[in-house]
């Protein structure tokens, strides 16, 4: 049986992406840290759904976001050419700080690929140290991810 | 204080690398992902040092390990050129699996930039099932890494 | 005014692929040797289109090929999110070599970003010397592309 | 018998680079691509050597190059852990441009891998537009690099 968190059917947001001749390595196989990429590209095309994109293009606002920690899980291969779906979501707020988590299936098989987690902090442009987030992101989030964990203190 | 998992101290091996140009993101730090492949290529210098590596290269003696998970914490940035101590250990081997602890420096200022674990599997060549470790490899690990766990059931 | 090899118009295959936050280098615009791998992604595509590319994936029936030259000339910037329009054309067909034009057009602008030729050189699995182009090859290239000039000897 | 161009003797300047194992692609040779990173690698190195880099790091002094135009010939293959050796030398100066030569040899064998030549364009931070590079540009390289040809009109 599938743990419940590895089952596209918690997800909301979906994101297509077929992998690329140069991100399969020596073994074959889709290398290990372009998933990495693949949960980015995702995240931010969530991020548009989501409405925290500004109309000119990311930190365009001046709101600068840097990646805290990622953790990552491979549970199968993928290939050149395989089309994989790539599921996101916020699944908690905390004062400064969020978090996402990632699913990859492979869309012929719907096998599992890769599951991750991320978490992302706020920071002033100028200091680089945490800043608050936004009530306005906070409400953006709630509306399309009702299911968010807030965890303000 | 520092976590003691967090000191240069608790590594024997470290590898250096530098910040290449392409390596940077377009918030001039660098990109969360290239660390993965910084802590790759430390781990393969490692493995050399261990006497892991055949004469012939990765692979060359049929046998295969795969990444079950990495993760990654960021504690501070790095920039184009910078000089970075890649620090890694095997901190302990279960049957057919084994990890690694990382730990990335940054040489000049003694800052500690990320730090992470990885999980590798070994896996056999054709029918990509897990498979046992065999003995020469924990007498190779624990001679060169006496504190390594053995967790073997 | 244009040169002729600069327009959309000399191309009939296209291929549409968005910049990636991980692509954008620390100027803000679209890292120079990104380009090869988008030139290259879309030639697979057009591989694709033209019936080269064997059902189980590339390389699965025995025929390798390798790029023996890239060159590329940077007419403009693309930066993050921009949709780059790619478009590709198998040009000549030489004995065991064959050349591709690419031109890469930003979507909403219009603006020719980057324009590249390469040279792929068919070669036997086993020895890695240059092999033949099979007549298959040829028939299929010109049905889909009439304009190929074969430059037999 | 080589060409005068491909021989090391030609080159005052080498960088020495270790082939990485995210850099071997699916055919287990190092990716087309990265010896475009190579080249800009070394080119950083030789910059520094020339005394073209602010010591602040690149960019620091406001002066911005961009790549114009890269080529690049595929003459052998390289693998993982292979050592490389990248020469690299500026062939010529123009009034706002000047163009690198570059040769990637394997330090083992003495085999050439790849050649290639790159064009820079010194360009205005504000208006992206060309601009005249400074005669003190000319003089460091003039000193470290007798045989450049100065193509100014």
């Amino acid at each position: 049986m599938v743990e419940n968190s590895l089952s596209p059917k918690n997800f909301k947001h979906k994101y297509t992406i077929t992998v690329r001749f140069h991100e399969v390595d020596m073994l074959g196989v889709c290398y290990n840290a372009v998933y990495i990429n693949y949960f980015e590209t995702a995240r931010l095309e969530y991020a548009k759904a989501v409405g925290l994109i500004p109309p000119k293009g990311i930190f365009s606002d001046g709101k600068i976001f840097f990646i805290v920690r990622n953790e990552i899980n491979y549970r199968g291969f993928a290939h050149h050419d395989d089309v994989l779906e790539v599921y996101s979501k916020i699944s908690f707020i905390k004062n400064s700080s969020f978090g996402y988590d990632h699913l990859i299936v492979n869309q012929k098989s719907g096998n599992v690929i890769v599951d991750g987690k991320v978490v992302i902090v706020h920071v002033d442009l100028k200091t680089r140290k945490s800043r608050l987030l936004p009530e306005d992101f906070i409400q953006k989030v709630k509306n399309f991810e009702p299911s968010v964990k807030i965890l303000r203190e």
